[in-house]
């Protein structure tokens, strides 16, 4: 075969707090026909999710980890088909999934792909309950210690891509889960068809009040996605021994870094002492041995039809970078793919 | 019996920053003998600890706990003597100790006391190694996770009455102790008499070089005790998946409670979520169940001469506020009891 004509999107500049779709732009590129050992795999679906905020960034998680060039395209995780084989292990036709980027073609090595078998689930599904962030809700299940009835578990970010999956999970395990979004419609897709026992509207300007009375009991678990002044907010409504599972901080990625104060810090330490509170990071990729006991659970749980699973769909990759932006403008349900 | 004369150390008023003896006052008081069902208690070893500086503070732990009441005595452990009995359980000659208070007598209706065995160890023990700083001590072993060879422990204020310990039952898991403390008769005697195997002495200019040098592999867990810039200062050395067991805050007992910035705790949050980190702080209250086996450990390490038990005795009840305020100026090795 020949060559094929493409598109790829790059990171034109990098986002000054929100990200605009001007900070992107899509470049028109050649792929070759594969060599010996290559795949060359045209993409299906281009997953966008709110940690490429944190690549892109100029100084990502306070320089825990190292930015991404400009000119280069996001890691996005994506779901792919085989188009032309050069490589023993894969033929025409095959599904993979992968960080195979924000572009619609693409040769591999075969390094870092995942079969995926198309028959399982809708293939966005990869992206999504099956892909990285029900990865993220599972192990975040897993770490944040016994869960069960009598307990109750707070969610923000609720309506997001991995909320979506942990307060169904979390619901199985008997416990009373409320959940955190913004805007009338995010809540009411929480209770109507997302478990959640209650939700609450961070827009309300009685956010606060709404929130204590959502909670009666207090919180055990906190499963923060957002930080920012949400963390300080449910901070004091944690019972003694309460956990916060942090698995991400939304509000901090769109931030200007610019943090004047005064400083939380000591006050946090202060109540963590007096109500003797565990505070928990973890990062998915740190537990593969999980990955498949994962998709058994999941994978199960959909088949039985025991989990709904909202889904924001965005057709044409050229769209990729508004689709992207829209995951920070409180307007989704569920988890954003688009269809290339 | 007549009733006795006695003295008691009261909060005279709320210590801006550091305590100084003139926040407290000394004053004689009239114990009358037992009623039915009290024991009449004569005090002869007072505890002084810097917790106490949490409970005469204004604001303590950010609202977490209630304050002491200005005129009364603060409510430090103790050993003391039973001098008089109406109480069926008790005789006279007994042993007991408890949240006595600054005050050496004190009648009792039995709520709260524990018998000593007077056999077991010296009387002073009962506050130190046996008492709550040991209790913190093993309890914060317990709950840090897994220890062992390999690992690198990191210690703050490890001269002090909790680190003491500690640092020795750390050594015998196994792994790697390095003890933090200020001055350098303090790190001698955390190498040459603690079982540490580095100090680093945290009043040396070039400390955070000297802190970073000690720790080649990482810290895998930092014991914390101190807070305040000490806790910035250890961050950046803790290895993926590094723990954080909060003890104590020292540097922040004694601030001034403004902080005016810049916010510290964004991100302490985003390296937690790049590294995988846990913070976790413990009350030992909370763990009753543990304290059966803590004296059975620890008294077992004590007779067989495994531990050193550093103490920094004090003469006479009219010195309690003396001793306290000394805890709070870098010159104590290991617990600091007062003899009445």
């Amino acid at each position: 075969m020949n060559s094929v004509t493409g598109r790829e999107v790059r990171l034109a500049k990098r986002p000054n707090g929100a990200p605009r779709p001007t900070d992107f732009e899509v470049v028109t590129v050649e792929t070759p026909a594969p060599s010996a050992g290559q795949v060359l795999l045209k993409t299906r679906w281009i997953s966008v999710d709110p940690m490429i905020r944190i690549a892109i960034d100029a100084n990502p998680l306070g320089g825990g980890v190292k930015p991404l060039p400009i000119g280069a395209a996001p890691p996005g995780p994506a779901v792919a088909e085989v188009i032309a084989s050069a490589h023993p292990d894969y033929k025409v036709g095959d599904i993979v999934q992968g960080r195979l980027g924000w572009r619609d073609h693409l040769l591999s090595d075969g390094a870092g792909l995942q079969r995926v078998d198309p028959g399982m689930a809708p293939l966005s599904h990869f992206l999504g309950v099956l892909g990285l962030p029900g990865f993220s809700a599972y192990v975040g299940l897993k770490v944040c210690g016994e869960l069960g009835p009598g307990q109750t578990v707070l969610v923000s970010g609720a309506a997001g891509a991995v909320g979506s999956l942990f307060g169904p999970l979390a619901k199985l395990t008997g416990a009373d889960v409320v959940g955190i979004a913004s805007g009338e419609a995010r809540c009411r897709a929480l209770t109507e068809t997302l478990s959640y026992d209650r939700a609450v509207d961070r827009a309300a300007p009685d956010f606060e009040a709404r929130l204590a009375a959502a909670v009666p009991s207090g919180v055990d678990l906190y499963f923060e996605n957002v930080g920012g002044p949400m963390f300080d907010q449910v901070l004091p409504l944690l019972n003694l021994h309460g956990r916060v599972t942090i698995c991400g901080l939304m509000a901090q990625y769109v931030d200007d870094g610019e943090h004047p104060g005064p400083d939380r810090l000591p006050g946090v330490l202060e109540r963590m002492m007096a109500r003797g509170l565990t505070l928990r990071a973890f990062r998915n990729g740190d537990f593969p041995q999980l990955r498949e006991p994962f998709l058994a659970e999941v994978g199960a749980l959909l088949r039985e039809g025991k989990l709904a699973i909202p889904e924001h769909v965005t057709e044409g990759i050229e769209n990729v970078p508004a689709a992207f932006c829209r995951l920070f403008s409180d307007t989704v349900v569920g988890k954003s793919v688009v269809r290339v």
